[in-house]
Parts: structure tokens; C-alpha cells; sequence
């Protein structure tokens, strides 16, 4: 049996410890849920008290030159290439996630637009919005979305035939943390000529992408999550170089023009993903992600040069294994079913449980107890989820002891029956 | 002849004179260029470090519940309501102006698909990205966009005529300050069965505006420039309840979803204006906005029923008309024009110059001297332009003064043809 004197060994051992003194979290958290809203970096304050105080307050307008703000999308998109293995260039950080993944698939349909191919492919269980986004492009551009399971897309019956126009898929599964083989599933992809779109919302600063190693064609990824950019923190947009100068951007706005202050009356899209600009971003939202990439990117120096993600990899990987062993070990009996896989290549940063009943209920006993994770409902075809997020930056193994003995005491005492009995009974 | 005692006269006697105290504005800067980039609040850093440090560092994902941030986007809308003439619930605060546009044109498009119009029609000097964004859904859709001069509009050969789809204005001229008579225009519109698209950038918290009194369609305006969010600030978006239920979204985003908690599979709009929210919007952004909105709304309390905007409105024509009269009796002679019109009913809250020559120079020249302006070249059609912008809630009849003072030893000495010579013979 493992023991809480086991998982300190482990964080006494840790070489990336270090890394969570940069940040700042909340007395009696134990935070779990880095993979809906990342941890406030200790620098942020700061630094977004001068972006306002200094460069709004004193700047106001000047601070267009003074202070850079123009190459602002483009800089901090440079730092998020270095995470997903893109190069610099490739990347800007704007817009939402939703309105960068309607820009990048409708750029792939446009390219498919003469090919004959009509069905867009996506995941039943991937992220609503995503659906939602494809939804309306297919409806209106003349494609069929077309929803399956991860296991339709292998064997002699994948659904990934010659009729296929783009694969849409987010990188690991907001529910169940289940993770694609990017560069297998775009190559089979690109067999049958369809093209790639990845969300990497639960992949960048989670575990290592690799875009340009892929050969993937669109990308696009959220900058709040294991970013730790702050809440609605700007999203990113990623093209491969492949297609620059040639693919569609119909928020067709001002900063991605190739030359924004010319003011011509005409719009001329600036080469590359500069175009994926489109109107004036918000400059102090960007002050904070750019802290929150700096905590990922701070990892860099403990890996030479296999980068950031390399070492917070291997943290992750040893934190999910570790509380999946914790809940095996002292949770048995409890009617908890593991749904995240325990295959390290198939697994993002976090791990999702199952429970016939009281999912909700247990989630909310432990969120009472100080320890953050997270509720997803199911339907169905998909059970009702309790989901935990493990952000290597700053989680520790203690932090999983605990967790896991919050679990066990919620499971073994009537406290999430009470909160069930609240739920049900609640005067709404 | 006017005197500098006569401004300050004015200024001894201007009601509104203690909202000036809401802001912090730069030593030594005389700030005309309220209609690029607002001033801060007094209130926003404060406010901004509360969300920064409290909601996201403290609450972290909690804050979604406990303060508030869902509602965030229609909270801040119906204050934006109460400056444009629009009802609570009809107004959300979210993306960019540019996103906006291209929702609200793509659904005024939409609307007119099946009616054999094919026209767009804007102005030839309206803001670039609004023809950007209108080139590219007229493209993709299959309309034609017109560009026209504001004369066209009137008389026999008015463009306005049953081909017309959508005219789609700029209530104030970013470049000349000319503005619009939003009900007239907008009947005429009607009358030949076209909708109207606003864009409310120079006019929200500059000049009245009657949405609904006007029966206008859409409208979309920025919250930076006179509504003082912030640089970046999120935008906003009306839709009159005519429309509301049938209009389309294209941006088909969980934040827009009739039950966004359900994570159902497909897109559901909310009703009305909420389906205008599409991706997670960044609420620290949304603070600032929030705080300049309240300075707008400060001037409610001057005006009785009449709303903040009524009260603004006389000192930004008496603003206005100083600064014309101060330049016309002081700086005859020196070869300016002046572009923004006379008339009350069509001038925004701006005034704008024109010189065949060295524009660019003396708008530098003044800056250095702290006098903040702007600078908008011209082309074959229009003069290059010396822009200043009198934000009402901040600038008096003293800075009026002054802002001529400088203009005029600027001009009266080579202090402009020295910034032409550097510029000209600048290494690059």
C-alpha cells in the first residue's frame, strides 16, 4: 500500500517543486480543477497593475508604440509555439478559443469547397462548442457534420473514407482525458485527403503537442486553462506554414491586414496567421496570459532542450498514476469506475471517475472540503463524471494523498448523501 | 475676440465639471484623443486588482457562481442601454467591434437572403475594418458591397432604392466628425425595405443615440473610446426586439447556448440578444469596461430623466464650438480647413482639421508638446486630417484654450516644419 510518507518522498525528490512558488494558492485549496481555470501566477497582479496603471493610465494612446501593443498577439503566440511544437511565427493569442476554432474550420472547408467532399468528422463526446460551432459552418457552407466515437476513426470500418473533408478533434477529451495520437490519427487523415483541425484546449501546458511534427494543418487551443492566463484569457490560433498565403479568414477585421494603418479601404490579408487578427484585442487581458505562459515556460530550464513539456510530462504522468493507485488502493468498494485510460500515450493531465449515483453530490462534498474538482453530467451514451485536473506546475503528490483521503471520506462517512439530499430538496 | 478668462468663466459655471475628478489624467498631457482610447477611471485599478486578486486568485473557478461572471456580459449591457436608447436585455458586452459587425451583418444578410436584393451599401470614408469585414461576408454570401458618399443617400437619385439589402453606416465619421441623422436615415432605409446596421464606435457615450426610437435594426459599438473600458475593452452588440428569436448567429458558441450548463450536443440559441455571446469572454477585461461605463453613467445624476447622455451632450457642442471659434479667430492664415460640420445635428464630438500640407507634422509637433490629438492621412478623395476628440466627462473649456494655444504657436513658429524635416530625412 502506498502511504502519505511515500508520496512526501516524492515531492522531496521532485526537481520541478520549485515551480509552484510561483503562484498563488488560496489557503485550504487543494486545487484540482486547473483544467477549467489555471491558477493566478503570483506576477500577474502586478503586472497587470502596470499595463493599467502605466500603460492605459499614463500611456492611454502612445502606449500603441511605446508599448508594443501591436506585436502583442504575435509575441505571446511565439511563447505558446514553444509548447505545442510549432515555430515562431505560427501562433497569435486572441479572440475566444470559439471564435479561433470558427476561423480555422472555416478556412479548412474553404479549402475542401471544390473537392466534392462534404462530411466534416468530430467526436460525440468532444467539447459543445465545438460542436456547436461546427454545426452552423457545416449547415452553412454546405457540409455534414458527422458525430462518432474515437473508435470509429480505426480499423477496416473507419469512418475516415475519401467523402471525408476535415477531422475535427480535440486533442484529450474534456471528460473522459482520453488523448489522440495526433501524428497516427492527421496522417490518416491526410491518406484519405481530409484535413486536420485540433483543439488543444486540454493539451497546451498539459502534456506535449507537436504540431509541425504531425504535419497537422489547423490548430487551436485556449490560454485559461493549464495556461493559467486568467479567466476568459485570450485563446490562440496555429496554421501550418503549408497553407500560409492561402487560407480564409472571414473575420476579416483590421489588425490582420497587411498593412492595419494604411487604412485602405480594401482588405488585404497579412500573410501567415497575422491574418487570424482580427479586431483591437484586449490589451490587460493579454498583460495576464503572457504571466501565465512565463509559469509554463519557466519549466524549460529544468529540461535543456527538450523543452517545457518534456519535464512537466513526466511530473503529470507520475501524478495521474499516482492517484489512480490512491483511489484503486483505498476507495475499493465505493462503486467508482476509472474512465480516463491507464495507457500513459492515451492519457492527458487528468483523471475522471464514474459513479452510477452521486456523482454530483460527491464533487460538491469535496469542493466543501476545500478540494476543487469538477462535475460533468452524462447522457445516455456517457456516465456521469467526477473529474480531476493535475496541473504538474504546481500540484505536488501530498496534494494527490490528500485528495484521495478527502475521497475516502466523503465515500465512507453520509456526507455526499447529505449534500444529495440538499441537491434534491433544494426550494428553487 | 474669446480670452482664456471667458474659457475659464465657463468652466466655473459647467455643472458637470466635478466628473472630471473620476479620472486620472497624465501631468502635463491635454488629452484630445478620447475617441481613440478613453481615459482611465480613478476606479479601475482598484477595481480590476479586486478581480485580478479576489475573483481569480481567491475564487478561482468558484467565481463563475459566486461573483457573478456569467452574468457579467448582460449586466455591463444594460448599462450600455441606458447611453443608447435601447432596453435592458437588448445589449451584450462581449468580443471586439469587428466580431460584432460581422454577427450582426452576417444575420441582417441572412434576413434578406431569400428577398433578391443584393446590395450593400456603406460609405466610401466609413472605418476600414467595417468594409473589411462587410467585403468579405458580401463575397462569401453573395451581395454586393456599395460604397458611396453620405450625399448619395438624399434626393431622386438617392442609392437607397428595392435592390438594397442592408445599408450599413457609421452613426459618427471616424475621419470627419460628420454625423448621421439615425431616424431619418434609417425610414429611408425601411422605405425601400432595407435593414440598417449601426456601428456605434464615435457615438456610444458621445452623443445621444435613440436605437429604438430610430427602429433601427442592429447596431455595434466599442467600449474603449468614449465609454473609457480600457484598450481592447469588449464591445457590444443590439438587436431590436423585432428581430429577436429569428436572427442568426453564426458564431455558434457555448456562451450563446439556450442551456449552456447542459453540454447537449447541439446549438440551441438563447433568446434574443444572449445568443451574441459566443467563447469565454475575459472578465478581467470586462471589470475595466465596467468601471468606465459607470463614469458615462455619472452624468445621469445632472440630468434628471433625461439620461447621462442628454446633460454630455450641451457641453460637448459647447466643447465642439469653442474649439472651432478659437481656431477660426486665432489661427486664420495658417491654411486650415475645417471638415467637421457646422451644425449642431450633424457634428459628433469630435473636430477635425484639414491642411493641404503638413498635417502629420503638426499633429507630431503638438504631441510632443503633450497636446494629444491624432492624425488620419488622406487619399485622392479625402484631405489629410488633424483630429481632436472633447470628451465631455473630461476635457474644459481651459484645455480648449490651451489645445489653440499650442495649435497656434505650433503653426506660428517652424516648430511642424522641423517634425516635417525630421521625418522626412528620418534613417529607417
Amino acid at each position: 500500500m502506498t502511504t502519505l510518507a511515500d508520496c512526501r518522498a516524492l515531492d522531496a525528490q521532485d526537481p520541478l517543486r520549485a515551480l509552484r512558488d510561483q503562484f498563488t494558492i488560496p489557503e485550504g485549496v487543494l486545487y484540482l480543477d486547473g483544467n477549467s481555470l489555471g491558477v493566478m501566477p503570483k506576477a500577474a497582479p502586478a503586472r497587470i497593475a502596470e499595463v493599467v496603471t502605466k500603460e492605459w493610465g499614463e500611456g492611454l494612446i502612445r502606449s500603441w508604440n511605446t508599448a508594443s501593443w501591436f506585436d502583442l498577439p504575435q509575441r505571446l503566440g511565439d511563447k505558446v509555439a514553444r509548447l505545442i511544437g510549432a515555430t515562431p511565427g505560427e501562433v497569435v493569442c486572441t479572440d475566444s478559443t470559439s471564435v479561433n476554432l470558427y476561423k480555422v474550420l472555416f478556412a479548412a472547408l474553404s479549402q475542401q469547397k471544390d473537392s466534392g467532399r462534404k462530411l466534416v468528422i468530430s467526436e460525440r463526446s468532444n467539447f459543445p462548442t465545438d460542436l456547436y460551432i461546427a454545426e452552423s459552418l457545416c449547415r452553412e457552407r454546405g457540409f455534414t457534420l458527422k458525430l462518432i466515437d474515437a473508435s470509429e476513426l480505426q480499423g477496416p470500418d473507419s469512418v475516415l473514407t475519401e467523402e471525408v473533408a476535415v477531422l475535427m478533434l480535440t486533442h484529450v477529451n474534456y471528460r473522459t482525458g482520453a488523448m489522440h495520437d495526433m501524428k497516427a490519427v492527421t496522417a490518416a487523415a491526410h491518406a484519405v485527403g481530409a484535413l486536420t483541425v485540433w483543439d488543444l484546449a486540454h493539451s497546451a501546458g498539459a502534456v506535449p503537442v507537436a504540431l509541425n511534427d504531425s504535419n497537422a494543418d489547423y490548430a487551436i487551443g485556449c490560454g485559461y486553462k493549464y495556461l493559467n492566463g486568467g479567466p476568459g484569457a485570450p485563446a490562440f490560433a496555429w496554421v501550418h506554414t503549408k497553407h500560409a498565403g492561402e487560407f480564409e479568414q472571414p473575420l476579416s477585421g483590421w489588425w490582420g491586414h497587411a498593412a492595419p494603418f494604411e487604412f485602405t479601404p480594401h482588405y488585404r490579408p497579412a500573410p501567415g496567421v497575422g491574418r487570424y487578427l482580427c479586431g483591437t484585442q484586449p490589451i490587460i487581458a493579454l498583460a495576464g496570459l503572457e504571466c501565465g505562459l512565463d509559469t509554463v515556460l519557466a519549466a524549460e530550464s529544468f529540461n535543456g532542450d527538450h523543452g517545457a513539456m518534456s519535464a512537466l510530462r513526466a511530473k503529470s504522468l507520475a501524478l495521474t498514476d499516482m492517484f489512480i493507485r490512491l483511489v484503486e488502493e483505498r476507495c475499493a468498494g465505493h462503486g467508482l469506475s476509472l474512465v480516463t485510460p491507464r495507457e500513459h500515450e492515451q492519457r492527458g493531465s487528468q483523471v475522471c471517475l464514474s459513479r452510477e449515483e452521486g456523482a454530483y453530490a460527491i464533487v460538491q462534498a469535496l469542493i466543501a472540503r476545500g478540494v476543487i474538482g469538477d462535475y460533468r453530467a452524462g447522457d445516455s451514451q456517457m456516465p456521469d463524471i467526477l473529474r480531476f485536473g493535475f496541473t504538474p506546475l504546481y500540484i505536488g503528490f501530498e496534494d494527490v494523498w490528500n485528495s484521495v483521503e478527502h475521497l475516502v471520506q466523503v465515500l465512507e462517512t453520509a456526507e455526499w448523501k447529505r449534500e444529495e439530499f440538499n441537491r434534491k430538496n433544494a426550494v428553487t
